[in-house]
């Protein structure tokens, strides 16, 4: 049972993990948003796993907020995200910066990481500019946490792509883990914004990851194509009540196109839709 | 008298470092695009007087260099950078890695830092995209040597402003150490572009530096505004047979804009002209 520190400067921080260091301890970092769900607390033990020290820093990061997006609205629950990790006992060290602390020159004097193409693809095209600030509020914390292990789920699987080449490309010395999606009973995917959805929303969420899976189904059994199967899958969606984003069949590994022969390679079935007034993406292994 | 290693990969350069690390040395790296002359060597001696161990970087970036800049032709001199390091015997690591080393998915995908508005004034305004090319190879750089101190030289200030920007601003792990310009007998600063200059450009290429100076003293004596001084500047570099690009009086710890009213702090005058094929540029404190 360890015993949560907390910090909310980057300078409290470092002298934390530098002493944790000098002992020769491997430490882990995972970054989130707060509203710490079951998902989050699988993250976290598999930084345990991996790590003497477990960092989670919570930060509702502006700058991977589009305009029209909903940092507002976005739920924050510090004092039970703070409640749940101190009871858990994983945690080692809780950073709660500020956005000064983050970005001490404002948000529009800040250096921005500009990531590769892959940025305006899948849900880039629907959220111009988010990666490339989840990509800016990572390196500042991987800069100030200085993690040998950085874990992100498998969930947002373009965002923990992007990152993991954001690290190789960058050279940034640390190694990243996926952890798997946890899901409620029905296959909705855990996400805090899932409290967006009205209990009717809520009744046919799990949709999404149904459509998703019978889809990954149908293609490993090879009957058709993705373009032949992809429209059926957009009407079943529409039918539950979602506004389909994007369903898109794409390799595991680096989320290149797949073209018409698939390819003797791990393939991953991605997909976005709007319910109401939530986004909800998932993806499933084919 | 250190004995001078050689590293090709990050995966050599970070053994070694962590290897000195380990036995509890501060690590100095000092970034160069080689052709290696005096300027060079006091950053080397200024390394050493703030670290343990020196590392020196040559690589010639193509990410700084605009489309109809000088890469093809810049000087690389790598066999006698090789020989005078090692008779100098300061520099413990000289890391010369290929473009792929430092940029494993090819130019064109690669993540790029794009630093605040600063870029696009003063030598910005005549190199588009030079110094976000600058900032994201020293980043690279700063990631795979992780070094305690870098060390760059006060003649690129701009450069030196912007790269101290990014360290605050990304919470890099790092102190910046300015060196003074080095210059040549006239006051020429040395620069690896002096040997574009011809013999005939070359008399009268310390002209750049003397009538900063003289501008500097004018205005040091308050008789007379940057704007009315500046045009009498440029007149003197013209006759010299310069074609000036700029010269600027600014704030010299962020290079602000100084308006009518001189500030209570220290300024910079900074100027920038072409040569023939040379662009040159110096700055002096005011």
């Amino acid at each position: 049972m360890t015993q949560l520190l907390r910090a909310q400067t980057p300078g409290s921080v470092r002298e934390q993990v530098s002493a944790w260091r000098s002992a020769g301890q491997r430490i882990a970092l995972v970054p989130t948003m707060g509203n710490l769900h079951d998902g989050h607390l699988s993250l976290i033990r598999i930084a345990a796993e991996h790590a003497d020290r477990v960092v989670c820093s919570i930060f509702v990061n502006p700058t991977q907020f589009g305009p029209s997006e909903d940092i507002a609205s976005y739920p924050r629950t510090p004092e039970a995200d703070d409640a749940l990790l101190a009871e858990q006992g994983i945690v080692d060290l809780l950073f709660v910066p500020s956005e000064d602390d983050i970005y001490p020159h404002g948000l529009n004097g800040s250096v921005v990481v500009n990531l590769p193409a892959l940025v305006g693809e899948l849900c880039g095209r629907s959220r111009p500019g988010h990666f490339n600030g989840v990509a800016s509020v990572v390196l500042r914390l991987l800069n100030i946490v200085t993690p040998d292990v950085l874990v992100v789920g498998r969930k947002d699987y373009q965002q923990a792509i992007l990152l993991a080449r954001m690290i190789r490309d960058l050279h940034l010395p640390v190694e990243i883990l996926l952890g798997d999606t946890v899901r409620e009973a029905d296959g909705l995917a855990m996400s805090s914004r899932n409290q967006y959805l009205t209990p009717a929303e809520r009744e046919v969420a799990g949709t999404l990851h149904a459509v998703l899976q019978e889809l990954a189904v149908q293609l490993r059994n090879g009957g058709a194509s993705i373009d032949k199967l992809a429209p059926r899958a957009r009407e079943q969606l529409v039918s539950a009540g979602f506004k389909p984003d994007y369903i898109e069949l794409r390799r595991a590994r680096e989320l290149g196109a797949v073209t018409s022969k698939l390819p003797d390679e791990p393939l991953i079935l991605l997909g976005a839709a709007w319910l109401g007034r939530a986004r909800l993406i998932d993806n499933v292994p084919v």
